[in-house]
């Protein structure tokens, strides 16, 4: 590969996340299609032996190139550069089982690429799926991709987004304003300044996807959107002060929309980004838009950072058939994204 | 109509809801559908005046029958037999506003109707929206029809259910264990018995649509149906020990599976049924799968109950433009109801 050629595309990390589920088969059953992009320079952070065992469980006639610096890395369509990123000893990991040496190896994996891309070593980093109950036997004190990528940019305000293409159109993408907890707590995580800041993340980062201003939605908290305060009030004490502030600062935002009838409109093509108020309301929704297919971008980072948007269903793992189409559209966003800053 | 003719059809009782919402016109414009179904004789329970007005919008031919016995219905396609219902002051009311009037109307509709099908008067009720603050600007203290429905028939074991065709197979359902709450009160009103009542109630109901036993699932509460704990523990505190119960019971039932990928699982042809926690998982999924063409159905009463699924569209009442799809596809779920009784 020549100098010219790599420099002018985008330089990603993929992380081999739990090497326990199928992030080592998707990314050696994807392979071919990240490297033969015009527009990526991929190489995998991981592990050597997993990333060779999933070579061959996929039946790749690709080797593996192990490397310990990124300059040493050559992709090809029958090359895969590994960088080595944990010393978590992995010959005991049995795939589709929950291990803490695969959870504090997948966390190194991720460390590892933090650093490099902080560095600018690298342009972005595509995520494998991770464990989390893998990732709290190993001791590691945060649930998950998004929370570890936060604290180690240093960035607390950061957001969970997902992103799917829409046919015939440009994609749509829904922010969430609380994650991974449990539904009874996102009343304490919820604020005016929260939604607030998911919207102006949103605004900020969705023109580099679709290329233009985007249009905003908000969703509603309770059923009806409270149906005029009947059913809760967070609509009219939160949301609608955060939309109104939105709306002052320029940004083309509307809500909040009772959330049911939202994602219905918003896929038909009326928005281009939502706000979703917690986890499930977005995920319920952008699932059943399109499949396994939406790819996870986190917002807000100095690094760019896109993830496959499904886990690491240990209920197929080891067996080589993974469907490994989400990887390779979260390639593509994180390398647009790259090449959009 | 011959009596034997008549006496073979599911005799559907259809209200008008709230006259300021899209309810007059969506019957107008699905009567001539209504009607020449081989299954339904029906009959409006509402207001003569509002009608005669919304046949005129939709351009309709029909005449409207007022009656004030059923027994003296003649349902035709040019004839709409329509029992008033009401003694509410309709004729200050606006299409589109909130009307105390308005709500008190939609109330007496209702309970007619109910009264009259527990009297076997009639087979099936078939109700067109009501909107909730003008239910409760008129001082009626339930939230919704189901709550209505549920107090009138002596119910308190009762839910509100979702089904949608699936092309190419059975359709699906789902079925609410909490319906007209804030989120935040969602909390207070699971239980492990209620979720086993919900289970039971949608294991009963189902076979009489799909014509055989149904594969249910539940979905979990929690982000990842809790991650193994790391986010909230409802899912082992009552809902695993529900389906625990259930399926001792005999049950065919599954779960808690994490909500998102449940969903899509479902709609997909995995399950006939799932069971919802609250009303925003099961709404926001439906919607997505199907549009606006799912129906509501009532189940653990002990009359046939069935409405559109969406609401009274303020937005776009009194412009004849409303699609009446729902409608057709509710009355026609509450025939094959009535009718496998």
């Amino acid at each position: 590969m020549h100098t010219d050629e790599r420099t002018s595309r985008a330089r990603l990390l993929v992380t081999m996340g739990d090497v326990a589920g199928i992030g080592p088969e998707i990314i050696a059953r994807a392979w071919p299609q990240l490297v033969e992009s015009a527009s990526a320079w991929p190489v995998v952070v991981g592990d050597v032996g997993w990333l060779e065992w999933a070579v061959r469980l996929v039946g790749s006639t690709a080797r593996v190139q192990p490397i310990t610096r990124l300059a040493e890395a050559t992709p090809t369509p029958e090359q895969i550069p590994c960088l080595a990123a944990s010393t978590a000893p992995l010959h005991a990991v049995v795939p589709g089982q929950i291990s803490p040496a695969a959870g504090q190896a997948a966390f190194d994996f991720l460390v590892a690429a933090i650093d490099l891309t902080l560095a600018g070593q690298a342009d972005a980093i595509v995520t494998a799926p991770l464990h989390k109950e893998a990732l709290r036997a190993a001791g590691v004190p945060w649930p998950g991709h998004t929370e570890i990528l936060a604290h180690r940019c240093g960035r607390p305000e950061h957001a969970m987004l997902l992103y799917a293409e829409r046919p015939g159109q440009t994609g749509l993408a829904v922010i969430h304003v609380t994650l991974h907890l449990a539904l009874r707590e996102v009343f304490a995580h919820l604020s005016e300044a929260a939604v607030l800041e998911k919207i102006r993340l949103l605004d900020t980062l969705l023109p580099r996807l679709i290329g233009r201003p985007p249009r905003l939605a908000v969703a509603a908290l309770n059923p009806h959107a409270s149906d005029g305060g009947l059913f809760g009030d967070e609509e009219a004490r939160l949301i609608a002060p955060a939309v109104a502030a939105a709306q002052r600062a320029g940004i083309h935002v509307s809500g909040p929309w009772p959330a049911d009838t939202l994602f219905l409109r918003a896929v038909g093509g009326e928005f281009d980004g939502v706000v979703a108020m917690y986890h499930d309301q977005g995920h319920i929704a952008m699932k059943l838009h399109c499949g396994r297919a939406a790819v996870n971008i986190t917002a807000g980072l100095p690094i760019v950072r896109t993830s496959v948007a499904h886990g690491t269903a240990f209920d197929i793992a080891g067996r080589g058939v993974a469907d490994a189409s989400s990887l390779v559209t979260a390639a593509r966003v994180a390398a647009r994204l790259a090449q959009s800053r």
